[in-house]
């Protein structure tokens, strides 16, 4: 992507998010207070389409040429990733939204023909936002987050991952994740993808597994990691495909390899 | 415990904890920047113990006939929880200190008699401080928290629990925190437990449950909680023993129950 055009990207999306972020913490925090699960509940199902709306209308007039992958329904429906395509997820981390009304995050990346160009996760109640252009480097607000340190075992690492890893499932023989949680120095699950791969690049996570993310959990996050020497791949260490749903894990690159072999795939 | 005496002990413990806070703050942020984990795990060794020694050497000072229970070594050997006693963790969430510098918490409990009457929970760099006073509610910073929202079922509920819960252990049957954490409506670990039982203070968690706590973790939490409407007990439903580690549920009172008849004492 041509340079100019992709700081005018960043810049036009940056206003963007920040303006759809300040209408939901308006709402939030405003006269029509939330205060019960169900008014939350009605609140973010109205915010997911308004805020996606809102994101979609200005794209398309903005750039009517270009695509986007949403998921509230404003987007186009692909068969390819060819030309310029957002992939918007207005809340990511609904479930934060209803019972914690905080740690949920408006995710966008920008792709041009495939290749992750630029990425913002806005974590929109604590007014931060991450974001990155591809070669420019990761950062926090106006910080640049540093790149991963070089050295990390995995048995001093903090992943991120839910508690249905270690439940019966199809993607894993669950003995392995026992083992993975037990080798680890430590464990957490914090409920929005996009914040969690945030935090990864933040470094303050070293890795997040992820059972089924769709394309606008993980189009944000995986240009940001990657920006701090972090690797994003499916669980069984493909490439992500950005036009379906799939088992995900971002890390530190010192332990994803590990972690996949070892754990993931070892006896599937 | 006598009213003046009780808001007089408040007022001096809150000074202190802010206190201490801010030099652990400085010291996170200052000039000698924490910039690796090996630098955070050397500087929170050295911070839990000179945050301790200033928090036992201010309560003696003052309170020469107090007694302290803690963590670093500065307080009493105790048998009975008779008198007035402090019961201090200067910072809950070690781990969370070195691997996010961000995250931990100081807790303060003080009891009268084994029972608790004020309670804090400090989370040092957001600057929010969670206290309550037995009888008069419980804080989150200005703002009087709400109580418990009356009704809560089980599926709606979002808990906070480690991975542990899910390994081989020796207090649950694995199988059926599997059967909990696919009954609930989600779960999460944010590996404080000082912070989290905040949370189910706050209600953006209905319950938190943990292996293995000392009473330094708990002994503040449980007055918070206890203040919205909140129950905590040993996970057979027992009373908690402030003399000794024990394996914990606080959560919604609506919940409690079921979640240890139905799951933690279910087949043991």
């Amino acid at each position: 992507m041509n340079e100019d055009l992709r700081i005018n990207l960043y810049e036009q999306a940056k206003e963007w998010i920040y303006k759809a972020g300040e209408n939901i913490r308006l709402k939030m925090n405003g006269p029509l207070t939330v205060d019960t699960k169900s008014d939350a509940k009605d609140l973010v199902t109205t915010l997911d389409k308004e805020t996606e709306k809102y994101l979609a209308a200005t794209i398309k007039k903005t750039y009517p040429d270009h695509k986007l992958i949403s998921e509230e329904g404003y987007g186009d429906e692909l068969q390819t990733l060819d030309g310029i395509v957002w992939i918007v997820d207005p809340i990511d981390g609904t479930m934060n939204f209803v019972e914690q009304k905080r740690n949920f995050a408006i995710s966008v990346g920008i792709y041009e023909d495939g290749i992750g160009e630029i990425g913002f996760i806005y974590n929109v109640m604590d007014d931060i936002l991450y974001s990155a252009r591809r070669g420019e480097g990761a950062y926090k607000n106006d910080r640049q987050l540093p790149a991963l340190q070089d050295e990390l075992l995995l048995d001093e690492s903090l992943l991120s991952l839910t508690h249905f890893w270690l439940c019966d499932n199809r993607l894993v023989d669950k003995n392995n994740m026992m083992d993975l949680v037990q080798k680890v120095r430590g464990t957490r699950s914090y409920g929005s993808a996009a914040l969690e791969f945030a935090m990864v690049a933040e470094g303050v996570l070293d890795g997040y597994l992820s059972m089924k993310l769709s394309p606008w959990d993980v189009a944000a996050g995986m240009i940001i990691v990657h920006e701090v020497g972090g690797i994003t791949t499916a669980i069984d260490g493909g490439s992500v495909n950005m036009l379906r749903n799939q088992a995900i894990i971002t890390a530190h690159p010192e332990i994803i390899e590990t972690i996949i072999e070892q754990y993931l795939q070892s006896g599937k």
